[in-house]
């Protein structure tokens, strides 16, 4: 098991629920809420083991603390999981004995929606907890995130783009998506208004069949070929750690700029092998974020879309900044963005 | 590190807290609240690392749901430790940022003394937190709850004895008495009353000293030489699992009882094994229960220690119970102990 007290960079509580009358089995992770409570999604899955699990929480959990600090977002970080395999066990009285989960933290954590966890579900898990947020739009809450998700990472690379080729415009260059989700999926919309040529790889064949009928111009490409692939920009927005030791050395990119979560398998190594490549990244936890200012937005609403879509236009200069600060001081830009949000964190602690 | 999901007995809730104002690392286990709040003690302790500071609150919690169960009382399992070495870290301000992490669990769990945290130390954290029980009886409390943690393993013996030897009185008996904290010195005078011949030993040269001058008429045995020796009751009074595979078939005794937490290493292993060799075991979490009766008195106060200690004396006739229908059905007294009190546990649970 991954140890969590150990290390720089502890949490502040990791809790393992099991309501056993359900079999439900969660783990919590707070990592941080030193500008706010901890707010991150939920996710459910089928981990092989307790320990995969808790590691995922750790990360996710940590991850959220720097991606809000660095939005500006007065939320600490958090993270959930419920372990089990959603399609089998998920129903409305998990859901809800969940929702009974999340009122033992009082508010100090508040879920979102996250992998397999779907804002219907957040609504049912709002019939016993108020300590939720993201939820659909006709309950009056701040609806599908996704787009705003796709909408900063969109953002995001296009101020990569005018790092790297002096103008922001996408148009013709060859773009490679990894993870065609709902996020993707959007991602595709705003690239092929951009005139961008877009290549997608996933591993279900249901979502590639999905996107095929319904985005008839982009370019499937086998998994197995799709690191080699001869591309301008690539985007990960499948799950993490896609960018590690095999896949570094076979890119051809320039840029990498896509909406998934821990997209660097080891922070410090492999921020640095593609500092050392010369392809620029655009650190995730700045082009990601417009989920979470979505649901900012929800949670000291009332909700109102344009505020929040104004709030993820934000990202564009910040990108562009941090890459900017990248090449003017020889430091790779997962850097930069990590010592800004702890330099708000630090700001914000008391002496 | 340990499995806490895994397993047949898992607990409703475990809790990593770290406070990082002063670097204070918690572990809270709350095994199982069917019959009340988990109630149980925090030990202070400087574990080598948090894996054994977590089996420790994984045991340590799950022992209680089991003793509050078979005392007949009100109250769930559950237990926490503090980790570090308490000598140099424990003050009031560590105490009452313990207090407020107490507080997060909103009387889930409610804690007491247990070892290097004294009911003084419990005063202190009540000042931040209400979540406490078993205060200094200046402070209106229960105060220490040695004597009657002794006076209830006292009454095991007899009834131990009673089983054995068809009379109750412990003249003339040679007793070895393992670990000579508060609880083993309150039960060498109760000893001592009845003319017992008694042996002790202890790691701490400091504790024997003490004792010696204190009580002239107990004999010091060196550790080495301790399970060996030729006594009729081995009272283990220090920390647990000194019933295990090495020290059981060096034992001489016919009968033990004592009070320290979980004295049998592998509870099936070796609770087989002694039963096997025809020693008449008093389960500890039986026995042993005086110190958390004592505190629930407190608890639904207010408190009269005569009270208390009927209750305590309620032991006697359990044990001897429990000793019976273990030679009746040839099942060894701790497994009979268990059963009662899961039998407490089912009829509570709604179906």
């Amino acid at each position: 098991m991954p140890s969590i007290f150990a290390g720089n960079d502890q949490h502040e509580e990791i809790t393992f629920f099991h309501d056993k009358k359900i079999n439900l089995k969660v783990i919590v992770g707070i990592h941080d809420t030193t500008l706010g409570p901890a707010l991150g999604g939920t996710r459910f899955w089928h981990y092989a083991h307790e320990y995969a699990a808790l590691q995922d929480v750790l990360r996710l959990s940590r991850g959220m603390t720097y991606k809000s600090a660095l939005a500006g977002l007065n939320l600490g970080g958090g993270k959930a999981v419920i372990i089990g395999d959603a399609r089998k066990i998920k129903n409305k009285t998990l859901l809800h004995h969940y929702g009974l989960i999340l009122n033992k933290m009082h508010g100090r954590y508040i879920t979102s929606e996250d992998v397999n966890i779907t804002i219907d579900d957040i609504a049912e898990v709002s019939q016993k907890s108020s300590h939720v947020v993201g939820l659909p739009l006709a309950k009056g809450g701040s609806g599908d995130p996704s787009s705003l998700t796709a909408y900063g990472t969109y953002l995001g690379m296009k101020a990569a783009a005018k790092g790297v080729y002096g103008i922001e415009s996408l148009s013709k260059k060859k773009i490679g998506v990894e993870g065609v989700g709902k996020v993707g999926a959007y991602l595709l919309s705003l690239l092929h208004k951009e005139n961008a040529t877009v290549f997608i790889t996933d591993t279900s064949s249901t979502r590639l069949k999905h996107i095929q009928k319904n985005y008839p111009f982009v370019q499937v490409i086998p998994r197995e070929d799709f690191y080699t692939y001869d591309m301008d920009i690539y985007a990960p927005c499948a799950l993490g750690a896609t960018l590690n030791t095999e896949t570094i050395p076979l890119l051809k990119c320039k840029i990498i700029a896509g909406a998934a979560n821990n997209q660097l398998a080891d922070e410090a190594l492999h921020g640095q092998q593609l500092f050392d490549r010369d392809i620029v990244y655009a650190p995730d936890i700045l082009i990601n974020a417009g989920g979470v200012m979505n649901v900012y937005e929800e949670l000291y609403g009332p909700y109102n879309k344009n505020k929040a879509q104004q709030r993820v236009e934000t990202i564009f200069e910040k990108c562009f900044n941090i890459l900017q600060q990248s090449s003017q001081t020889k430091t790779p830009p997962h850097i930069i963005a990590k010592k800004m949000a702890l330099q708000r964190l630090h700001e914000a602690k008391p002496c």
